[in-house]
């Protein structure tokens, strides 16, 4: 009898095992074969020991995702893993569009995670707390026109806003872009949080505000929350009331 | 000697102990007194056994936060609980402004975890995957008039929405005029999925779009996302693409 296959899709949280969830450790390490971005196994390898792992760099999802497929769908117990939030930017999507359109009826599960924006937010304060957008500013896949009209209906509607990708080697006008659009709707005092790797070896926080954001280290690993209107800074915090009466 | 007092603000995830992470239940367990909302403290009642534990019912959350920093300030190891994630419609921030203002200097923690948008996202397939706006329908503390504004935003940006406390027994307008207006940018199919204690006991999942999705149930333990213009359903999952080319 053929042993049926499933294709966990694990969010593992920031990087630091400390924010993987159960459900995320238990798929690992119920599954046989373990998929992903080189980056992302080496922060899991300490609960992934002894499996079969496939690993491939940057730019290989579509092929990674089309391998973890094949697999399960031979009856193997597949996880294949992105970072934070399997669902928020992740791989959730593109394997549920590639296994419609190859006809592949298998089990899928994803298992929730915690996104960079969260683990940003817990170490900057509490700069989240009420209404928010979470806006990547990488145009790889995206019409960058949408992203501009993106950034400036968020901005104009007050939303707490979180960016993904701000700048990578190659792309480093966008968050100047980002910046410029914002400062149309916000204050230069506007609180932001920058955080490096959040909740991962080598953290780096940096509470600033929209004059002075540009003036610190931004790359492709960093989360960037900017406050709405009301957000302020409390004892080295940046706190958004949600306003509560005490 | 006085023993230095803590006070982890944890964020305990959707419900089912599963989807905590190592993180929050290392704090939980290193935690001496616990406080929270009646219903939170009953889901994790496993993991909190032997300890002192105050709860409070609904609408205590500046009683039970002005507690929880007055007996971490006198030494205490404490842990105040917050379904989801702390910093997201959590106890993190009024727990901020309220030690300013008090004046009180003591170690605070927030523990990120996994909210519910992300919780309901993953049994409906991933309805997220791109930019996308988290919006409270609960004018207890907000403005109706700026909620409208920024559901009028979130839904001509094409950002996904996804809806928190989207009605109570005594707010019932709100999602039926928050509908009308997401109507105004999108078709009529647009998908749309209902989640009922997302990841916890008694789960409900509805697949629907804008025309239906008034004729399912929907209370304050549900957590509603409407898909973006590319949004579709493959398979009986939601699913937004990013745009990977496969």
């Amino acid at each position: 009898m053929k042993q049926e296959g499933i294709l966990y899709v694990v969010g593992i949280g920031p990087g630091n095992l400390e924010h993987l969830t159960q459900a995320a450790k238990n798929a690992l390490e119920s599954a046989d074969i373990i998929i992903g971005y080189t980056t992302y196994i080496f922060l899991i390898k300490d609960i992934i020991m002894g499996k079969k792992v496939i690993q491939s760099p940057m730019k290989g999802e579509t092929d990674r995702c089309k391998k973890a497929l094949e697999l399960a769908h031979k009856g193997e117990k597949v996880a294949i893993v992105s970072s934070g939030d399997a669902g928020i930017y992740g791989m959730a999507g593109i394997v549920y569009e590639i296994a419609q359109r190859e006809e592949m009826n298998l089990k899928i599960e994803v298992i929730p995670g915690v996104t960079a924006a969260f683990a940003a937010a817990a170490v900057l304060g509490a700069p989240i707390m009420h209404d928010f957008a979470v806006i990547s500013l990488s145009d790889l896949m995206t019409d960058w026109n949408l992203i501009q009209k993106r950034l400036e209906l968020a901005a104009k509607a007050d939303f707490v806003i979180c960016l993904y990708n701000p700048k990578s080697q190659k792309r480093v006008k966008q968050i100047q872009i980002a910046r410029e659009i914002l400062m149309q709707f916000r204050t230069l005092q506007t609180p932001v949080g920058i955080v490096k790797n959040a909740q991962r070896e080598n953290q780096e926080i940096f509470l600033t505000n929209l004059q002075e954001m540009l003036n610190y280290p931004i790359d492709m690993f960093t989360t960037i929350i900017i406050g709405n209107s009301h957000t302020k800074i409390l004892n080295g915090k940046i706190v958004t009331p949600r306003g509560y009466q005490f």
